[in-house]
């Protein structure tokens, strides 16, 4: 079973999440065990501060070192594992997280999370402390709290046993190299708008094919990035070349 | 006062993110307000089903376009707005999220976004429906409503009057185009850990020399690509590859 623990001054924020859909399953059927932890708890000053202002000067505060160095301390103490645990800080100068990393901490057997909130971290927690420094993306956020959220989701999927369907994991955009193909479901007419009639047929190899070609359409036209990193087939390459001269015209 | 509507099927996911912190406080003071829609409550068979299999076959179901077009009418038609709303959809194959949407999206007046889980969209939703396809990143979650968390709390820091120091908005890393330089705050000697003499002298001149060169050298070694996006000035310029030659020892 993984553990993975949060350290974060807003735990309420993680309830709603944590405890609805595939997360709580996952929880319910011991695949991972959740512990949310104010380290404010552990701050050592009798005013529970945990932050102050950066050595210096300029604007904003600063997370102290003390008080998440002993809670992550106490997380680790507790018990002997096999393995060390992974000790991750959400912050923008982190590497930008991916799916492969996401399949990287899923071998883990310990996350442990620290998020920040509008503060910057003093520098000694990077230093001295942590193994992993993630962003989600190049956008601003208040707190690390949703960060640590989209990692623990699109992690605890990936745990065996957590998806119903073992095929479910592997099929979806980003494990394939390119974007799905359109989907419709019933009505076929639907206010007016139609599904494609080779769709309604039911020409199997032909429905592959179209599939195909509007993946790799889609892929062309949204994120060609995604198509350097693929090796079309020499029908999927006339293909391609077919949606460019379309696009040309 | 921005309107922030939210159709998923789990709208319980919500009241943690929601109900804490800035994007309380922003609620509170009146600047936002958030309803979260379950989109199943416009199912229009009486089973109140909201997928279905897909048209041409294949693994996994489709969310219908009835529910979450009714859902949406049903936002949008209660009253009379001089902008049309944004109607988002959170997918893999979406545009990547960046500041630079979440400042687009700020300047909006209603926001409406529609959250799938697990399942693909009937093809017609993204047809004649939506106004934005976005995915937060190039990583697999279970489904749209942590997506929609993130672009809500990225949003909604950027609104007037949100945050109480103006500033701080303006001053995070992603707003600059460098990653952020190191902060410390006391004690200054933390278990042996110390922090730079030069931050702990009164020179003003040199602490803002040291911190530009350690934004530079940090963005340098860790994202590049926004060093492509920056125009350094000539002493910059030294100063980088100052960072080069130390590297290729």
């Amino acid at each position: 079973m993984m553990r993975i623990d949060i350290l974060s001054l807003f735990p309420d924020m993680f309830t709603g999440v944590l405890g609805n859909s595939i997360l709580k399953k996952a929880a319910d059927k011991q695949k991972v065990a959740y512990q949310v932890v104010n380290f404010r708890d552990f701050a050592d000053n009798k005013h529970q501060t945990v932050d102050d202002y950066p050595y210096g000067g300029g604007a904003g505060m600063v997370l102290k070192a003390q008080p998440i160095f002993d809670a992550v301390h106490h997380l680790t103490s507790k018990t002997i594992e096999a393995k060390m645990p992974r000790i991750i800080l959400l912050c923008p100068q982190g590497e930008r997280y991916s799916q492969r990393k996401a399949e990287e901490l899923a071998k883990e057997e310990h996350l442990i999370f620290i998020c920040g909130h509008y503060e910057g971290y003093d520098e000694r927690i990077r230093e001295h402390l942590v193994t992993d420094e993630i962003s989600i993306g190049d956008f601003v956020l208040t707190g690390g709290e949703l960060g640590a959220m989209v990692i623990v989701d699109s992690v605890v999927r990936l745990l065996p046993g957590v998806l119903g369907n073992k095929a479910s994991a592997q099929h979806d955009s980003f494990s394939a190299p390119l974007l799905e193909y359109p989907q419709y479901t019933r009505p076929a007419d639907f206010r007016g708008f139609k599904v494609p009639d080779i769709l309604l047929g039911g020409n199997h190899r032909k429905i592959d094919e179209w599939r195909k070609k509007q993946s790799l359409k889609r892929t062309w036209e949204r994120r060609p990035d995604l198509l350097t990193q693929y090796s079309p087939s020499l029908e999927e390459k006339g293909w391609l070349e077919d949606i460019r001269k379309m696009k040309e015209k």
